[in-house]
């Protein structure tokens, strides 16, 4: 039985967690739950024990440094990209480092996982569906009529472990998200994929010709130094940006899902990661010197500069490189759009 | 005709501003509302110009370099208190420095007042019935049924100017309050008063007779040291500390009250400076540099970091030497309880 690979992505800058998060160092590289930053915690629970390869980690140049400073000793293949062009060019990069018979397991670097041995199981039901074939996406249990996610719907069981993925749904209003969450047949999308290197690479020469020759043509041109692997940047510049859900699993005849009840969270905004936290009997989650009084669900998290909050409810204090940002949950959406957020 | 003399008293240390005010600086040596600060504001309402004689200052020695600082080339006289004694020592050391004669004006030193034309009005109309011997509080319209204020009923008219005060009413109850406000006949005590020093000294004698021997006991130890003058630290320092309306104002025969319409705030609180601040349309108030998202009635002051705020209403944030605090409108009366406000 060949090993699992799992194949890393950290791309993208992030702006929803700003002051926190920065363009110099964003979010998968900071400890934002537990003492792990999000890219140790993506790492460490696909270790050698439990079945899993060395990763191939795809990367930029801006976050090369971050990458190599947390892989805490672990081999990996490292993919530098010369330009950031989505999640589908990225993946094919690292299908062109791998046999064509790998089980590739992709995963986002900048999620929390709570259950790592639910994690492990699901990794495991969706490589014995990708041996056969199958484009599998973990189908995480929708606690919530979340609005932000995309969802899959349930189609008819693979044997025990899985499902055809019958359709892809956009990020669905309020209303429809909630019918999907009463219905059970949906699950959230949360770009964790399985498949073999080979049957990606087929597909996406099938469904986008074009992106498939221009990465053959980057990584034919590239260079190697190293653990690094440098695809060609000329041939890289002409790439189309497109997510893999686009390009591949939406289009493949072969979509399955595995149900994956992990305790997820993108971690997509600072409400998202107060709850993800460890919280107080009042709901409230402190980093960093504060007090509060008369507080209920405040989050405060502060590199230095004593908090002091009194009254609030539902409402997020953080304090960063002499940055001040204060959200009530809902606005904690906005925060990417903030003057401070978009012009680092 | 003989001048008013304004005394104004700077005692205290005040926490309720933490973390803008400071042990080191507090309230009325502050820019609170406009350029000015409190002092400034409150020496420069009772000008020359309006008929009013160099004041006196009583204030302690950890004041004294800030009130040297904002006389603005005034002359004054400064009452340096060893200790502080509350009101009624203070006032009686003033008067020890006066004529017998001589119209006392006294203002506390970190109230606003937005309307000086009606304050200089409300002050002669007070120094013309000081003169007939009454012992004048100004009566502050009452604006709101504010519980944290002492309220004046009033009484019989005397003449066209002011009336008897009938009762000094503590601190009511919200509903006390409210019906105080709805029946007219109550004006907010803002501490305000006018008097002749012989009156007071005379009255002080006769109702805590205790108190007035021990001040004048330390005046007649005291010396001068150009404009300050000392008191007797060891006499000084076995006065008793009461307030001037407790010792003199609601046992004398002759207290009487003039109307006192004139955009009065104590600055009692982050809520009542936010509410003396210029705002936008939103009813926001920001000093600093500040973002502000769909936020209503929200106070921003920051000392150099930039503050962020989305989503809120009836907050207020403040910024200040290394400080953060964050907390409702009702909560900021709590903020003098703060762990960093009770222990600078």
């Amino acid at each position: 039985m060949n090993d699992i690979t799992q194949v890393i992505l950290c791309g993208g800058s992030g702006t929803r967690l700003w002051p926190r998060s920065r363009a110099t160092k964003p979010k998968p590289f900071l400890p934002l739950v537990g003492d792990n930053t999000l890219f140790e915690a993506t790492l460490l629970r696909c270790g050698p024990g439990d079945g899993f390869a060395d990763p191939v980690i795809v990367t930029g140049t801006a976050h090369l440094d971050h990458v190599e400073a947390q892989l805490g000793g672990r081999g990996a293949q490292i993919v530098v990209e010369p330009a950031a062009k989505n999640t589908a060019a990225a993946i094919a990069l690292a299908a062109h480092r791998l046999d064509p018979q790998a089980i590739m397991l992709v995963c986002p670097s900048d999620h929390h996982i709570g259950d790592c041995a639910a994690f492990v199981s699901a990794a495991h039901a969706a490589a014995d569906l990708a041996r056969e074939g199958w484009f599998v996406s973990f189908g995480i249990e929708a606690a919530s009529p979340e609005t932000g996610f995309g969802y899959l719907r349930r189609g008819e069981a693979i044997g025990t472990q899985g499902f055809r993925t019958a359709q892809f749904v956009e990020k669905p209003d309020a209303v429809r998200a909630a019918a999907f969450v009463a219905s059970g047949d949906y699950a959230w999308n949360g770009g964790i994929f399985a498949f073999r290197a080979g049957d990606f690479l087929r597909e996406l020469a099938e469904h986008r010709p074009a992106l498939a020759q221009a990465v053959a043509a980057a990584v034919g041109s590239g260079f190697s130094d190293g653990a690094r692997f440098h695809p060609d940047a000329a041939a890289f510049a002409a790439i189309e940006s497109e997510s893999v859900d686009y390009a591949v699993m939406e289009n493949t005849a072969r979509a399955a899902m595995v149900p994956a009840d992990m305790a997820w969270s993108d971690i997509g905004s600072w409400e998202a990661l107060h709850a993800a936290r460890a919280r107080d009997g009042d709901g409230n989650a402190v980093s960093g010197p504060a007090e509060l009084v008369d507080c209920r669900n405040v989050l405060v998290e502060t590199d230095g500069p004593r908090v002091s909050v009194i009254g609030l409810e539902d409402v997020i204090v953080v304090v960063n490189g002499g940055e001040v940002l204060v959200t009530s949950a809902a606005g904690a959406q906005k925060v990417g759009k903030l003057y401070g957020a978009a012009n680092q």
